[in-house]
């Protein structure tokens, strides 16, 4: 254990000392790193390939399941997209050394906020290879320092990327250090690693919720984690029915397993009996379950090939993410905007109505990181957003909320210029 | 204990329910209320001065020391300079509603930030009753309801603060119960609020160093704590001495007892026996006490009546907040910012030169929530940098850094307007 805190630590001062010198490296220099790095994976994509074999052959063997052997595995197209992507990254503009708000103040001082990197952000994740260099250019162009903890499953994949990350960054002039892998296996490190708050600016989780749970508990430093994502979609009773379908249908059905999709309908009791059988048939195309409540359920119980059921207590307030829905009748939109608050988890919230007033009152009143009128909750998502890519989202209401992109990676220092100025 | 908890619990609750209208109050109300307030702590200050009394007389007993008692006394003048202060507040911009980025994406859906409150803010302060005013007006201003719980010795004054704030924030149409102020007296209720993640969305340690450490290692929620600040000001070979002895003599002298003021003069070799006895003699006129590192004692040593004496390890790296600095000979820019890096505490840094390259490396390169080039640290300050007002100097790197006003005490949500859109 002892060998495995002096690796974290040495390797944590070079990250240090790393962020340093990045936070004063040109965008043309970590642009250059960055497409060398695209070019240079696929170049090499026999070496990552190799690895991963390695990779999923020892997962095979000890019974890892269908599901989670795919997210291990990288093949040509795979290796393809994670260089795109890191093309991309490169392309997005460089949020650092953005002056804010610069101005001169009556006394004369030049002052304004320059937008500089967090300094050395640590990541702690599971199993997929990728999440290595989807994380390492982020950090990289947003003048951060990166220490990488990735899963053991995926061990000699992920140091395959880094060795050709490094390589690319270091030979392009990122500073030496600034990419960090830990190699230790030693469970017990990554709390180690949540108590070095004078090294480490920021620490994300990416994976299951238990990891990220024993992360936002014992971190010391800042965390940046993706939140729950239990999204409500209230159906007024002035929706134009047509938008209520298809933008239920789009935000339950287009990508079920994440979190900005739907998990409960609330629909107004005026337009239950006209809305309910529309949506249930157009939904159960695509073969979604709904646990419906009592209202419901006597509109929906007659129709014949549904797939519905009584919902329980644990069903609301509940992050499906699977092909399953709830619903809720409500007498009024204040009751609705009663059950977002009570079961809501802060993500992303939708009306659907042509009634003005109503929208607005949602908007105003619903406290989510994104709130929609007429629109599915699909969108909350940092591409769809204009941010180009984004390290996950917040549900946090401190630092950044929603999609967090690169900009929301940095932070910012007052800068000021005088000629002697001294307070009176 | 179980009492005081539910005293606490149930506040909160109040706190919160408060916090989702007070969120939609319009600027026009909370200036209104702002305005009331001022007013009747002018008009009711025989009330608040008997309460004053009461607390005085108790400290007086307890035997309480000059410099404290004089902290915890209300006098004429001190109520006027709250009213204005909270006037003051009331005439600054509101940030709350504020859309930030508003534009049409390519499928034509609308989105933008709105700036909305943080929700529920918990103060934890000792003995200055003013502050019970301070943070309230900032809190409400930025539509934060709010949570006090100051320290035993200005019960009374605080008790009789916070029910004329009350009379004139509910009778102007505040939410009843946005302002909560906690009565028990219970040493462990502070742990209890540190806890209470899920309804407080933001702690404010006003005190004493032992209050702010406790609240930043217990706290389940984000801490805004004024941050330790150990400034240092470095004075080049190609320093204009004029201004580095008028800029050192202020950042020392103006307020030694703030955490903006200077701790360390860092002085390059070449001009240190031309300045060292300008700068001394300026300061000793004050009656400034200083730890000399071994060079600068060699060139000060033989000048009489300075008080001078050499510096231990504990005075690098230290906030002396007082009339004592510690001086250092360096040889280069290099070493002045190593030394920065070393022993800086990240709050304010300045360097005085006349040399345009070494004054940009000490502002780029210097990681601190405010760097200057020739002028005075002590401008780090919520009014000096037209903030208008501030709850505090962070130094933190996430949410805000530096002086924290009205606009650092909010969050953000999307808000989405769409006619139909589903995500493709």
């Amino acid at each position: 254990m002892q060998a495995d805190i002096t690796e974290l630590e040495t390797k944590a001062r070079e990250a240090k000392a790393a962020s340093r010198k990045l936070a004063n490296t040109s965008s043309d220099i970590k642009n250059k790193a960055l497409l060398t790095m695209a070019s240079d994976l696929i170049k090499r994509k026999e070496e990552i390939l190799a690895a991963n074999k390695q990779d999923c052959d020892t997962a095979k063997d000890s019974g890892m399941d269908a599901a989670m052997l795919d997210r291990l595995l990288l093949n040509d197209d795979r290796i393809a997209g994670i260089a795109s992507d890191v093309r991309s990254v490169a392309a997005l503009p460089d949020p650092i050394g953005e002056m804010i708000e610069m101005r001169t103040l009556p006394n004369g001082l030049l002052l304004g906020r320059k937008r500089v990197p967090l300094g050395v952000i640590a990541t702690i994740y599971e199993s997929r290879p990728n999440v290595t260099i989807d994380i390492s250019t982020l950090c990289l162009k947003s003048g951060n320092a990166i220490i990488l903890r990735g899963g053991k499953e995926a061990f000699h994949s992920n140091m395959t990327l880094v060795k050709i990350a490094r390589d690319a960054c270091y030979g392009s002039g990122i500073p030496a250090g600034a990419i960090q892998f830990i190699e230790s296996r030693e469970r017990s490190l990554i709390s180690h690693v949540l108590t070095m708050k004078n090294v480490i600016d920021l620490v994300i989780p990416r994976g299951g919720a238990e990891l990220v749970n024993m992360v936002r508990e014992n971190a010391t430093m800042p965390v940046l984690a993706g939140g729950v994502g239990v999204c409500h979609t209230y159906v007024d009773s002035e929706a134009n029915l047509d938008w209520a379908t298809a933008i239920v249908y789009n935000a339950k059905v287009q990508r079920p397993t994440v979190c900005n999709a739907l998990d409960c309908i609330i629909v107004h009791k005026d337009i239950a009996a006209r809305y309910l059988p529309m949506m249930a048939r157009e939904l159960n195309k695509a073969g979604v379950e709904l646990h419906c409540d009592e209202q419901s359920l006597q509109i929906l119980h007659s129709i014949a090939s549904l797939k519905i059921k009584p919902a329980v207590d644990e069903d609301w307030g509940k992050e499906f993410l699977s092909l399953v829905a709830a619903v809720k009748v409500v007498d009024s939109l204040d009751e609705a905007l009663e059950y977002i608050e009570r079961y809501g988890s802060g993500h992303s919230e939708a009306i659907i109505t042509e009634n003005y007033n109503s929208a607005m009152r949602f908007l105003n009143e619903v406290d989510a990181a994104a709130v929609y009128a007429n629109a599915s909750t699909r969108f909350t998502d940092g591409a769809q957003f204009g941010l180009g890519a984004e390290v996950g989202i917040s549900t946090q209401k401190f630092h950044a909320r929603g999609p967090m992109g690169l900009r929301e990676l940095t932070s910012y220092k007052w800068i000021v210029f005088g000629n002697g100025h001294v307070r009176p």
